[in-house]
């Protein structure tokens, strides 16, 4: 596992001599698990991608239908044609990611990049070892030439981008808990045919699940930043996609909002992914259908224990899933970031 | 003011002689401003309460017009009705029942029983003089035979229903921040027609307010919970009603999610309007369209600072504003709490 | 199977002595399928029905869960059980009625009386016979009494209490077609895992199916208006629950909207579960949550051919489920019709 | 009026010398009104035009509120500003626009082209002479070089679309009505702050409205559809946006399904704003987002007045209003159809 401090995994010139700014001749890609949510997403990004060709994208129990790039059917999950692209995009069930990658990674042949959209090689799973995690904003310069990349979970995203500049510069009082509330559309859960699922179910309803820190994706969040007193309470939104979360950030005194926003404005100016909002909370209805994360931080009046209030929204299947993976495409071939993502 | 804490206001004699099993000759009870959303649903509720007799229901805007109340349309508010009832239920715009209160309690005749439902008169408002605080399962001695309640805010049931007997018990490290987590469906905001309350800006959105520490209803909770170090962070949520409240808790040392439960649970055992739900968090569907409010709390694992996590679940309609105004109703009069509620 | 022109199939007197305005001795029931959409609702009504016992509601998926009955769990199917009430309600995936019925009716011992809320014994379904179609409003003759009842199909009850009393008064011009266009809310669909009814597929989406006249609701339309020239047309509306019917009438020479509506009246006045609205077309969050019917008809200016616009809403699971299911269970004993049911 | 039929209203040629495959200098265009649903669109697809520069989009309630294109903040309505630029797209209130085009067309100066999406000039307004109806596929040979062009409806531009050719090519039975049953997402009513609009009045709603041929939009379907006896009966969804119309369409003898496939075949082949589906009704979930109008025909089964169900599917604010809008920009000036909008 390279971690974001690690230095670069390769060198970036291996992965391409394309020219950074204008499309060379297109890198051929392929997806795996092309018909769930996350696959659309990914599927739909890739066939508008100015610099890759979408070779094929796979569903096995919608193969023959129609896919989301224009006159690419979905076809059969394929061995064969899985190995022969140059980038290879996992958006398989949690678990079946595993099996793919090690039968591809240990095949004697050039296996393709891979870019796994799955929990199974995220820090904490333990099966990180080898992996990137692609938390691009953060880890850009591991990402270039990588070989494989573990593509981040959609709560840990926001959280991360988040809070790791605001570690790093020292302002949060570690010992103190921070609380991430957070509250996810359904399409976070996946498209499988679950009873809790079902609109009925859903509509007019909200609750929280996970309860008592046992979201898995509590582990990816405290392998990046280890020292932190967590606590992350997720809840199941009545909307199809996006995310937010606001979070009681526990500060060293004298450190205030302003200090917060000035730390991401040092770390994420002109990253075109990335939206300071400033004195305020942003709302979902700013990031669904783009790839972009939204931050905002604001000063909290009349508390006693130092704290400031910090928002993050994003979409889980466009930043905290497809978008992100398109950025990491992007940052191992050199490519600008912005290339094939939407952040308007 | 009267305080939870304070001797009860008056004889509960003195408000009604009934024998509190069975309903005695009704009496007679109005509602201005019943076409809102809270005074729709007390007119639903008095028309179907067994010890009452629904006699007016009215709106400036709908006069005229079906009122929820079968046989009963609105009509347009009259001072001469409003002063003949025995009780009535203020559903106005917040800021215009202090007038009407005003005006029937100075003029010289005996006014009707009043029970508020605005924000005008509760704790902080600098109004609360003379008002009894309606939180009704804490304040039940003071509301028999009261002639005037402030009924409290619907973000305030839930979080000091929760919250004062843990206080009460010392299980609360009132040092530490308590985070309140809330969302609420937009009936919460009242039948107003802004544009951001249109169904195109609300639906598919998710979005925090009143950030930074900043809803009134924080006054509330503070004057009920003086000591304790309050964060309380609402949202809107794209549902017409309810409210979730997450709250992490800080609690001394040594105190756990069952020493929260077992405080509720000597406190509200056999109260039909309170469900406590155990080891877990309440969902929305499990309150909206009854008048209850449901109680759960969850340890948290793998956390360093002491925590527990408290769910609270209301419909802001029902327990936050019209049930317990019903309720507050039966306290006044000494009927049973359950009356002319719906706890299932 | 007894249509409804049909005379009663039985003395009702055998069913009951009970006075038909109060309560007698509650009569044991019980609901077989009882976590379904349907299930969940007939046990909500049942429990709260003043003439009767509920015994027991099975649930396969759910044994030992709450139900919707205060102090009931969920168990088992049980023959046994199931034998033993007086009165059983099939609210099972359709298909699956058929065998229990059988094996019930087939025992050598007296079965229960059964209300069977499936497809499996409707008009047009081909094991109608022997069933009394319980189309409340225009069968209570038979059902008086009866032993075993069809619970028609949500769309066809409004279908059906629209159109009957027009084409008995001879207002239909029978030749031309009667086109209706419908939209239910998905629990109409049932309670089923099927990835078409996820809410992220559901949410913001409408779409007919069925087209062509493939729904097989038509067939049990089709059988009660036999010389009808009837267009069906469903659409998936995203709502949880509530059907709407907007037919367009191809009526004779000189017949107007007020005709309809007096043939109505005429029909229904004083049914409790019929609410006439008049000249406009009723909105189906006037009907959601009660078992009403309502219906009304207005003119149609500017066109050649003359017909008149009929609407009808009810609540899928209300009137056109659980709602009639408890009517059919008053008329067979007699009781009134609104015992149990929600009509406001 | 220049209706569908007549010859071009004037030498495409004249609009611009521009290359129609690759855009040449940007052409300067405006939008009164971008901050309605329908201005908010226009906005959106202008500033991605490949051909055309946005110079403002104006707001009188939004004067400096960032608007969708980026960097583009809404500026107050400014009459110098509107005579300036080539194209001024007119999104207000329906009943402004008229005013605005007096007076530019009435200053002594060269006025802007006008593309007015009110309905103040549409067919049936009696304002409609001088305006080229934009009915783009349609209309196309009128709309090249135009000066004033009236942006269709949006239920018109499905009716019309879908029903045009069929006219034309003589398969439908005039003499005999032709339903048009329609919902509707709830922009199509414009961002005005009513209570009808709210979300807990749209939210688990769906209403008829409109009925008895009252709708505003039948004048303009009439005027193109002269001949045809129309019944149109609209209905509100608990969508934000999106319209399908399923038409009981009545048929000469021996037309069938695919001879209306047939005709919109030979119409609309290559045209990339119409997706012809074939033997089905699209649904809303297939062009929400996009500027594409789905057609469907299917047979009817067991029916003995000869009829064909045809289903129409598009964006309110796409293919009903901006995309539209856009299309018909390109035909002025003879660019391809698709510059600007969104075909997938």
């Amino acid at each position: 596992m390279d971690l974001p401090d690690s230095p670069p995994a390769s060198d970036p010139a291996s992965a391409s001599a394309s020219d950074p700014d204008t499309p060379g001749s297109p890198i051929p890609v392929g997806v795996l698990g092309g018909s769930g949510y996350t696959g659309l997403e990914v599927t739909r990004l890739l066939a508008r991608h100015p610099a890759v060709e979408l070779r094929f994208t796979s569903s096995r129990s919608e193969k023959g239908a129609p896919s989301p790039a224009p006159g690419l059917p979905f076809t059969a999950p394929d061995p064969v044609a899985a190995a022969e692209v140059e980038v290879l995009f996992l958006c398989l069930p949690h678990g079946e990611a595993a099996a793919w990658v090690e039968a591809l990674r240990s095949s004697g042949k050039k296996p393709p990049r891979i870019i796994d959209l799955t929990a199974d090689h995220r820090p904490g799973s333990g099966r990180e070892a080898g992996a990137v995690y692609g938390l691009n904003e953060w880890s850009r310069p591991q990402l270039a030439g990588a070989e494989f990349v573990a593509n981040p979970g959609c709560y840990p995203t926001g959280v991360l981008l988040s809070l790791l500049p605001l570690v790093d510069a020292g302002l949060v009082d570690v010992e103190r808990l921070t609380v991430v509330s957070a509250a996810s559309g359904v399409t976070g859960a996946g498209r499988s045919a679950r009873t809790d699922l079902l609109f009925a179910e859903v509509a007019n309803n909200f609750r929280a699940y996970g309860w008592g820190n046992r979201h898995r994706h509590l582990l990816e969040m405290r392998a990046l930043l280890p020292g932190v007193d967590l606590l992350f309470q997720p809840h199941l939104l009545p909307v199809p996609r996006g995310i937010t979360e606001t979070i009681v950030l526990p500060v060293r005194e004298c450190v205030d909002a302003s200090a917060v926003r000035s730390s991401w404005d040092a770390r994420y100016s002109g990253e075109p992914a990335i939206r300071l909002v400033g004195d305020r909370l942003p709302a979902l209805d700013e990031v669904v259908g783009t790839d972009l994360l939204a931050l905002g931080a604001v000063e909290l009046q009349d508390v006693r224990e130092p704290a400031v209030l910090v928002g993050a929204a994003l979409d889980n299947l466009g930043k905290g899933a497809a978008g992100q993976a398109v950025q990491n495409l992007n940052a191992i071939y050199g490519w600008p970031t912005e290339w094939g993502i939407r952040c308007a």
